[in-house]
């Protein structure tokens, strides 16, 4: 289990009010940030600090992997300076109130704060201008709960009001509205791509001309495949991405869950690749175990860029 | 493959421009209707004639079998006398018109025509009040589609803007949209009651209270868990049916698919059962073939009643 601190600035209201952490994958230069690159190493069960203002204001638990999404509109006019693509991790916080000041107990927390990629400048007690998700100790975290007698323990429910499994749900939602106002979009197309969030209509139509069966498991019955995108409908950023066929694959519904989730992935030439994540248990539980494609072909050279895609983006190695 | 004549009397506009066919399942007097069971004896491929106002309209082509739905809300005002509940059947029609009057050619027609359950009076020449979804023979289809100089061949192929897949979606889209005109929902159980829809928020924090591990996989790893209702989320009559715990089961991804397909089911010992529609080699693709429940204990009384709807109105035996 991890500990991690973020310091949310201008965001701080929509990420507690929606349960969630958002932030771009790199800076606006295009280098990597070690606070944005831990988005992705926040892992279920993880504990957050949510700090602004020269505060922690609450704790919460991650309650799964972080996913790739747009920046949410909900942001509006706030960071119009970061990339439109980045992280979302999914945080359930509890509803006690924390309400400390480190900066108050710098004397103590100073010499327990990370020293390098710390959230806090350990000299002033002010926010790190570049911090955004930064680890801390298990110390720091029972360091502060300790100022209003509290304990890491106190904790150890999962909050009650526990979101998250609804999370890309929550950011398709938000896409699907942007549409309504899409000048660019007229009701036809506009109803396609609906209905391509949900792997149906045109889209599924030209997936099945391009890759009718599943290549995992064989199935070729329509009525037991699901039309999965590569690169995800919500990281497509045209309704052209999202209604083609060759970023489409029909897949089992397990495989389909597995792929959406990142837990399966294909290299060029079809074979199979799983998650580390995916123990071997759970593969045979899933009828996986040892699993050879059924088909196996190189991808069509139209496939490979929404592929490869996949494999960076989706794919949780 | 069948052939099918619907008299949709005034609801033809909404069966052609949705895509389906809605019909109650029972009379208003609670009796069977042949023309009502009929609904679920249709099957992907079988054609069907759109009759109404003495003419045969279309021909369309069944694309899935009948699900349960609740009567479409752009019905309005018409047949407020049918049950609110009933079969929906998904329908591609053709572009091309037929515009047949079969009364016309009432002479060669009326010996072909069934001699029990027929769409038309074969004296007569006009519809039959009782009818809905009734079976013809192919030689009724030959000599009607023979007077526009068509053919059955003329349609072999599947009509091009094939819906169908989406069709749950869109009756459930409908009922989400009437919720929100719902004075008897607060804005906090209408969205749990939506996020219930997707298996999500506190549907799924109940199921997993009450069935935490998929009881035909043994899967227990909430990532790969899907929380799946036995009544279905579009034929519960109220919010405490939607997130009723005991009307879930938590289910590994290809369970949970036919399950909600009615391709799998239960008895009430917790054993299994699947639809003869299912074929051995795709059970064994789907890793279930001669599958034993990896837990085995009888449902609890508060769930039976949610799972002999399932297999009664879902299940496909």
């Amino acid at each position: 289990m991890k500990f991690w601190w973020v310091n949310h600035k201008q965001t701080q209201r929509q990420e507690l009010a929606g349960g969630y952490l958002w932030s771009p994958k790199v800076e606006k230069n295009g280098s990597r940030s070690k606070f944005y690159d831990n988005m992705r190493v926040a892992a279920p069960g993880d504990f957050v600090f949510s700090y602004a203002s020269t505060k922690i204001a609450r704790i919460g638990v991650v309650t799964d992997f972080a996913v790739i999404a747009p920046k949410p509109t909900e942001f509006r006019n706030v960071g119009t300076n970061w990339g439109a693509e980045g992280w979302i991790l999914p945080v359930s916080w509890f509803d006690r109130a924390i309400g400390v000041k480190p900066k108050a107990i710098l004397s103590s927390l100073a010499s327990i704060l990370p020293k390098s990629h710390s959230p806090l400048q350990s000299a002033t007690g002010k926010g790190n201008q570049k911090a955004y998700l930064a680890e801390v100790s298990r110390e720091v975290f029972a360091m502060i709960l300790g100022e209003i007698n509290a304990t890491i323990g106190d904790f150890d429910q999962r909050p009650t009001d526990g979101p998250s499994q609804n999370f890309v749900d929550k950011v398709e939602d938000l896409i699907e509205q942007s549409f309504a106002s899409d000048p660019n979009l007229n009701d036809t197309v506009r109803s396609q791509v609906i209905q391509a969030r949900r792997g149906q209509g045109i889209f599924r139509s030209r997936v099945l001309e391009c890759e009718p069966i599943c290549r995992v498991t064989g199935i070729s019955d329509l009525g037991l495949l699901v039309a999965s995108h590569m690169k995800p409908w919500r990281m497509c950023t045209s309704a052209h991405e999202r209604l083609a066929g060759r970023n489409g694959l029909m897949l089992a519904p397990h495989v389909d869950f597995l792929f959406d989730d990142g837990l399966l992935t294909f290299d060029e030439t079809g074979e199979l690749r799983f998650s580390s994540r995916l123990s071997q248990e759970n593969l045979a539980r899933l009828g996986l175990k040892g699993v050879q494609p059924a088909i196996l072909q190189p991808f069509h050279r139209d496939s490979v860029v929404y592929l490869r895609y996949h494999q960076i983006n989706v794919f949780k190695s």
